[in-house]
């Protein structure tokens, strides 16, 4: 219920505006209980990113491993899955690490590498998902490509969750995800993805559904 | 000196973490001063957003209006000074419209407008600009196109200012600057610009030179 409660007002308010009494308030928990989870407000924190980051690492390996999927195509249903998501809490809610990175410089040391950690591996998943259209038979530059757009698809989703947050509709991400498909598709030498909704990805044993703490915008 | 310091802490540290006192602090004014001229934090915040904006536009203005320069070369030149800018201060410095943004349901109602307002005017300036490729002759679609074109470019912007603040390298810039202008170029049917840093814009009287206030991101 912590973790809960912390990710929730980490994501609304950022680290530097939460204190632990906002936690307490919102859970009912005893400042002594708190303290016996959590030497304090930066390893809650820390919790808290480790956290959402598992919860969040499901839900996209979920999408973007679908064997029976084109690449675009994966991607393009994670981005219908949170833009869901997104709708069903009004917009009011981010992504807890874009978030954290409008604040890093306020944010402790040990948040930083942990952060871009969290991000890279984002970027590794997408950029596995694109290269998995070429078999194992990519060129060096098709490689490049592939991380060039992974990492490019980051930058730009950070960009439109902001936008969809300021201005509380998706259209923002509507448009950064058309622009991008149709850019990564010709890129690739594909065909865009059709933008529909996405169909359930089916769930393996051995792959996760994703968790229910995963509240935020992705 | 109130709103330059104001401007610094907020650009840094958002509005819900900065309290009156860290600009006193920051600044050497009493709280006495500091309430004969503002009403209240709120009061203060809105004074600052409006001074950033203005400094702002007079900078966007410079580059976007500069007559014998191609449009995406123009936008372009403005990206250059920006990087520059942010290099300067060791990307620990973002926009304070986009840091604000990511506090958006923390912040007083009277600011939602305004950031929304000031984020429009800025999309009508790179919109006018691109227009400017066609002389007055553009088609109802190549009117939309550079309509679309105008809101990427600071969806993707503000994604990618955050990145580069995150990693303190002006590598996310760079890499959406290369992915945006040569989208923009193929839809607008021109050849992508040059990347080279800019030439400083001529300055005629009617058009101010860059604030000195403008110190972050964008």
């Amino acid at each position: 219920m912590l973790v809960r409660a912390g990710v929730d007002l980490l994501t609304e308010k950022g680290f530097s505006a939460t204190c632990v009494d906002d936690v307490l308030n919102a859970t009912g928990i005893s400042k002594g209980s708190f303290y016996y989870c959590f030497s304090s407000k930066e390893d809650f924190g820390q919790v808290l990113i480790e956290d959402y980051a598992r919860s969040f690492n499901a839900r996209l390996d979920l999408w973007l491993q679908e064997p029976d999927t084109a690449p675009l195509q994966r991607l393009l249903n994670f981005v219908h899955d949170v833009r869901a998501n997104m709708q069903h809490h009004g917009f009011h809610r981010g992504c807890l690490i874009g978030n954290l990175g409008q604040e890093i410089d306020m944010l402790p040391d040990s948040f930083h590498g942990l952060l871009l950690t969290i991000m890279h591996g984002w970027e590794k998943r997408v950029n596995a998902c694109l290269l998995a259209g070429f078999d194992t038979r990519a060129t060096a530059a098709q490689k490049r490509t592939c991380m060039q757009l992974a990492r490019y698809f980051w930058i730009g989703w950070e960009g439109a969750v902001l936008r969809s947050r300021m201005e509380h509709t998706p259209e923002p991400l509507d448009l950064f995800t058309t622009f991008y498909m149709a850019q990564a598709a010709a890129a690739l030498g594909v065909k865009p993805p059709a933008c529909q909704p996405p169909a359930t990805p089916r769930v393996s044993p051995a792959r996760p559904a994703p968790a229910q703490t995963v509240q935020a915008a992705n």
